[in-house]
């Protein structure tokens, strides 16, 4: 019975999410700290969450006419240092390598934190004609960024990611792609995470270092505060410029061509576990989900009730579902049940001798909790559409959850409010970059997380007085 | 016709087959050169047979039971110290970082060269009981090792590769685990490269730092020289002893676990190349072509030319297959022939007015130029089984080039000239280090790829003159 009180061992959220949220990624078996701080072990559990999204994007990035390509690890110090606005802020964050094959190096090597500065180099001796372009190329790496307060899958000093790096011929090209691979990031929450996305430009504050635009998904994990998840950039010509990446245009003049990148990272699996995750622990969506249906025998010594999981399995194995059958008789139903819920298997099938007699099965829904009888000879049929049913029900919630956390405020003193409880709050401001550093002083850490509309309709900005130009949204972020 | 002159500028592999290496790897677009020596960026071609491979071992892999996950980059360097040989072996090749969001790290981190330190520590603490036993983790990521002669796919400061890492109760179990990955590594050889594989032990002196046993898959290049193209290895229990794995056996005992790892690397790339490319470019293998089959039209001015083509395309698509038309007008069919073939292209298909009129299309196969006129009508059910035999031609080549590149030597004069031929040559000596160690001299590069058999049969060495225990494969390798 020790695992069993393992398994009760779940902080509850509302006692304290940060360590209910640790509880969590341990508990699951998502991941396992290194010795090192801030890099992690993403173990089978949480890895084949990663690999789900791969697979999804790795196809939309096609369709949209994206290639894989992978890049170096390094950045020579004297590469690194050429784009002021960038390196102002990745340097604080750098890992350096100063010493190779035991002598010290003359140009250190800062270890990737994002690869601008690589693709440009790549980019600046591979076009040469208006012909070479569109490129449009991806990678999936991992990156480095020293951070002082680190948490599993949100904040670590080594993430996995994909990151885009596109070039094009004019302005209207990029930013169409700015926009489009946005889409994608948005469709990947609704099809596949069921996560509902604020989706944006930020203000200029927040934007991206030496971008001119930068876009973003935004989650609100069930403790109110909001997730950056995504964002793409549209970074105009200033890399192409620093790093003198040029090509003959059509009319044989030298042109500059314009730069976008894009990306999403291993944080999105710290969203699908505060989502959707509960005081019985991990809830996951079945399209991510790396054992989608479990099967428990009820008295599992009786005649027929083993073969009976058997042969559910392996019909359900031929739709392509991943399932699993716990026959191990060194634990109870009960504590299975907990053990499942508690890693988010997104449907529970119990058969036992009773149903068995009737020909039935009970099925258990991780998100509500709905139990369904269900006749055995039909589960082949029923189970693919329980399954989208369950994505829908967890995007229905998701997004029920997020429309009663965003509220509209006038006054400094009402978004304060609103940030109490939780959520997004709408304001009108200048959009001045000093007026959201005071107000994220004033209201204990609310920022800006995108625009929801530009106004021109006689508002003042609650900080400075002047003309209000901007609604945004405001939160408290991880 | 500056296009032209540059395809038909790749130098022939008699007069420089070095240069002729990296005039395919750069004409091919497989990958470039980044600012950072030894570090290359792998272009969409390249990379796109690199995910061929992955797709492949993920397969195999998950059918023998391991699963991904992915460990940190970094090793402290109090930890990297404890296993005294992998320390010696790994040490001198080292990348260190020695500063971290701007201050100098207490304990400097080694960028990993390979993981074995890192999955102790995990292991470590995560197993407790045999009932946790046996883990079989995979990893997918780069590694770094600061190389002083590098070579494009073959020899990099970085590169990209898998490695497993298993733990097991008994030897037996391991042992058997290292012999079903060879083989597995073995297949991808058949099955997915078109490459055969010299498959055995290696030597003690050839043996991996801190292993018990290695065992290697070696493959030989045009110029008659050895690839080792994958190794797996039986560490014992030297890793676990010295990292503090134990576990508490079935009978109440703390127990210390076999551990066994093994891995392939981007280096494959390198052996595709060498093993099937010619004098016109690239030789691709079908099921790893990211471009199967390109359909070039003839005269496509010409009504229904275009049209053909593209319904051909749209028919092969639909059968899953890689294919691509190439209508640009802006260069002709001859200078098209010869790109795809540098491309290493399998299968061309021209369709021209002439052949169309007839119904036909002409066929050609890279491997070995073979034409064949072929009912367009028919082509959808021809095409497969064409890159079949395309595969099975690839793999027969390479078989009979090695098959003729085997000698047999009694001394160290017939070493020599075997050598000098170029391939693998088979000689008896007593197996110890500083014999390997002369041999290397006196040949001017021979080393022993791995163990034809042992034997006590009255041979003796050539070396020291004491009774020879081991026939093994020499060859001088990359």
């Amino acid at each position: 019975m020790e695992n069993a009180k393992k398994n009760s061992a779940i902080t509850s959220r509302d006692a304290d999410f940060a360590q209910w949220y640790t509880d969590v990624c341990r508990k699951a078996k998502l991941m396992d700290y290194s010795s090192v701080k801030g890099f992690i072990d993403y173990l089978p559990y949480g890895y084949a969450i990663w690999e789900e999204i791969q697979n999804y994007l790795n196809k939309r990035f096609k369709e949209n006419g994206a290639e894989n390509v992978y890049l170096p690890l390094v950045i020579p110090m004297s590469l690194f240092n050429i784009e002021k606005e960038h390196v102002e802020g990745f340097a604080p964050e750098a890992l350096i390598a100063t010493h190779g094959g035991g002598k010290e190096l003359d140009d250190p090597l800062v270890i990737r934190p994002t690869s601008e500065i690589l693709f440009s180099e790549l980019f600046k001796h591979t076009i040469s004609s208006y012909r070479d372009l569109p490129i449009r190329y991806n990678q999936w790496c991992n990156v480095v960024r020293w951070e002082k307060t680190t948490r599993p899958f949100l904040r670590g000093s080594e993430f996995l990611w994909q990151e885009g790096h596109c070039l094009f011929v004019s302005r209207e090209e990029a930013e169409e792609n700015v926009r489009r691979m946005l889409d994608v990031y948005d469709d990947l929450g609704r099809d596949l995470l069921a996560i509902p996305f604020l989706k944006g430009r930020k203000t200029k504050h927040e934007t991206f270092a030496g971008a001119v635009a930068t876009y973003t998904i935004e989650a609100l994990m069930h403790d109110g505060k909001a997730l950056q998840s995504g964002t793409t950039h549209y970074l105009g010509t200033g890399f192409a410029e620093a790093y003198g990446i040029n090509y003959l245009g059509k009319n044989n003049a030298l042109e500059v061509p314009h730069q976008t990148s894009w990306g999403v990272s291993t944080r999105l699996l710290g969203a699908i576990i505060m989502v959707h995750g509960d005081d019985n622990g991990l809830s996951l969506p079945p399209l991510v989900a790396p054992i989608q249906v479990v099967i428990i025998p009820i008295r599992q010594q009786e005649p027929g009730v083993l073969e009976a999981c058997r042969s559910i399995e392996e019909v359900l194995k031929t739709k392509g579902i991943r399932v699993k059958v716990d026959d191990d008789d060194g634990h109870t139903p009960g504590w299975k049940f907990a053990e499942y819920e508690m890693k988010g298997i997104p449907l529970r099938i119990e058969v036992g001798p009773r149903d068995l007699a009737a020909g039935n099965a009970v099925l258990t829904k991780r998100v509500n909790g709905e139990k369904i009888t269900a006749s055995i000879a039909q589960i082949e049929e029923r189970i693919p559409s329980l399954l989208n049913e369950i994505h829908r029900d967890m995007y229905e919630k998701a997004s029920k959850f997020l429309a009663e956390h965003i509220y509209d405020a006038e006054s400094i003193e009402e978004l304060k409010n609103g940030l109490e409880k939780g959520g997004y709050v709408r304001m009108a401001y200048c959009g001045e970059e000093e007026c959201e550093l005071a107000i994220k002083e004033i209201t204990g850490g609310g920022t800006a997380r995108c625009i929801y509309k530009e106004i021109d309709d006689g508002h003042v900005c609650p900080i400075c007085g002047k003309p209000a130009h901007i609604v945004a949204y405001f939160a408290k972020a991880y």
